[in-house]
């Protein structure tokens, strides 16, 4: 398979938040990624912007690197909803006239857009849309619980805090220690930097945990199973994603994400974030019943805040739930293995 | 509308269980409902197989009952997974080539059978896919709870235990009391009984909030909202559509369907069914960070035992409970409305 070259769409999205996707494949796939697309921000320094990425130039349209040989468009948000932002139809468009195949983690199938459908077909590349999910998914049995594999699920006080990367940084960091560990993506960004994955929360929902169960069967083999949360169990739009993925993947230990400086969900500033130690209760007595696990340690996004500063988030929240705590971009996710390899059969 | 009249497939499945959908329209559209069809049991009296249905025969295929003029062939079954029966297949064929409609709640859609579909616009016939839900539903929002509507859900200890059947029952004892009532179906054998809702177990995952929220607001002008729950909060399979119904519906108060001979989940024998106790507190709990809610009540599916055993074990669960217990056939759910009355606005 030909190397991706892999430009970013991004237009008016380009921050930590709302570029999601983006943000995770830059920091995951860096070395694919040779250009951002967003009118709004050409020219300046992305690693300003959003933190990382240094050296990958922001340009405002395709023309301008198409120099670069280009083999891929990234749609790089995933926004509440899924839908494709009206005005960027002409980068795509633009993209299959320059022959880029178009990846996108949308809810909204771009390869069922019959303009897109066309070019791309005249044009002879390919519209991979992520989160379409493989045809066939069973419906749950509770037999992800007799696998061997450790699991290891994240969940969250809320969506977009980091459940993925402290999965992703959970399974390198076990690889450094000789584990056998899989990255188990469950989300549009973790296939895309993984390359395998099914999106649970694009499945018919009578098959969520089927769909979860499927993907922790057919990596059975692995020692450590480092499966990707997704939404929150409290969270008024996706909670049911979230217990589907908990009940379906039946994990033996839970790492618990959060942001400190958040109080209320994002989007839903009507619906506070409950404190950490009756959180953990509610996962831990909801797993219980279909298989029973514990909180292994807390993820916290310390996004904005000085090193010190987190660090002394840090201890608060140790001292609070009693549990190994760490920030892992900051500080990294030793804690966290020190209490998951004990737990390796 | 020309009055339907309704033949309804249920072959080698005639059960309370396995025909689910079957007993469900036959207790609540009887007037409809002309014939059954399955040959293991044709001549057979319906009432001495399910309990209920009294004078419709069971035949043993369409050509038995053409002279009765019907106009609808039903799919009787709710399976898991919603797959249609490999030999039932010559029963739609034979219904469409004699001009029936055909109405089916499977996962399956069968308006996608290249066949079944040729054979309906030769016959010129239609094919309702209840299950299929409407387009844009839209991500939840957390609105139901603004609306007046009392909101009450059924939730349960297991599947198929009696959520819809207490919930049109709460609906029908309302209307009788000259409450402004509406049962809210949101499955497929609810929305052929009512004629309208959304099957929330057959909308993309990501959507389960969405869709019970839109069934809320879709009926906010009423008093009462009735409506039917799905799944179990501890079922291994289902429970992500469980919650997000729980959360999107925003209800403010519960009833706890459960079955007393049921020590297990059904098809799930490795998962005992917790204590009703444990089983209200979750659901509480679960709640309450998005809309707190109370079970009022305990809805017992008594089926197989006497009155008499019935009443001792409506008086055992509501010493352990604390709360009113019914089982709605055999006693009606006056308790029940004499808890939620007070609640209307």
């Amino acid at each position: 398979m030909m190397k991706r070259r892999i430009v970013i769409l991004a237009e008016g999205r380009l921050d930590v938040f709302s570029a999601k996707t983006a943000v995770g494949v830059i920091r995951y796939r860096k070395e694919e990624v040779i250009a951002i697309i967003d009118r709004f921000n050409a020219g300046k320094d992305l690693i300003s912007i959003i933190g990382i990425g240094e050296g990958i130039p922001i340009v405002s349209n395709i023309q301008e690197l198409l120099h670069l040989n280009p083999t891929t468009l990234l749609i790089g948000i995933a926004p509440p909803g899924g839908i494709l932002p009206a005005d960027w139809r002409n980068h795509i468009t633009d993209a299959l006239r320059n022959k880029l195949h178009i990846m996108s983690g949308l809810h909204t199938h771009l390869s069922d857009d019959l303009e897109f459908c066309v070019l791309a077909q005249e044009h002879r590349v390919k519209i991979f849309d992520i989160r379409k999910p493989p045809e066939n998914i069973p419906i749950g049995t509770g037999k992800a619980q007799e696998t061997k594999a450790l699991r290891i699920l994240t969940v969250g006080s809320d969506c977009n805090i980091g459940k993925m990367l402290t999965s992703i940084e959970i399974t390198n960091a076990a690889k450094k220690r000789g584990i056998n560990a899989c990255f188990v993506a469950t989300g549009q960004t973790g296939i895309m930097i993984e390359g395998s994955g099914i999106a649970v929360d694009h499945v018919l929902s009578d098959f969520i945990s089927g769909a979860a169960e499927k993907l922790v069967l057919d990596r059975a083999h692995y020692s450590l199973l480092s499966i990707e949360g997704q939404g929150s169990i409290t969270h008024p739009a996706y909670s049911g994603v979230t217990l589907g993925l908990l009940h379906g993947s039946a994990p033996q230990g839970l790492i618990l994400c959060h942001q400190p400086a958040r109080k209320t969900l994002r989007h839903y500033s009507n619906f506070p974030i409950i404190p950490l130690p009756h959180l953990i209760k509610l996962y831990e007595d909801l797993a219980r019943p279909v298989y029973p696990c514990k909180v292994l340690g807390i993820s916290l996004n310390c996004l904005g805040i000085s090193d010190h500063d987190a660090l002394q988030e840090i201890q608060r929240v140790e001292e609070e739930t009693k549990l190994p705590v760490t920030d892992p971009i900051k500080f990294g996710v030793d804690k966290f293995l020190d209490v998951i390899q004990p737990l390796l059969s």
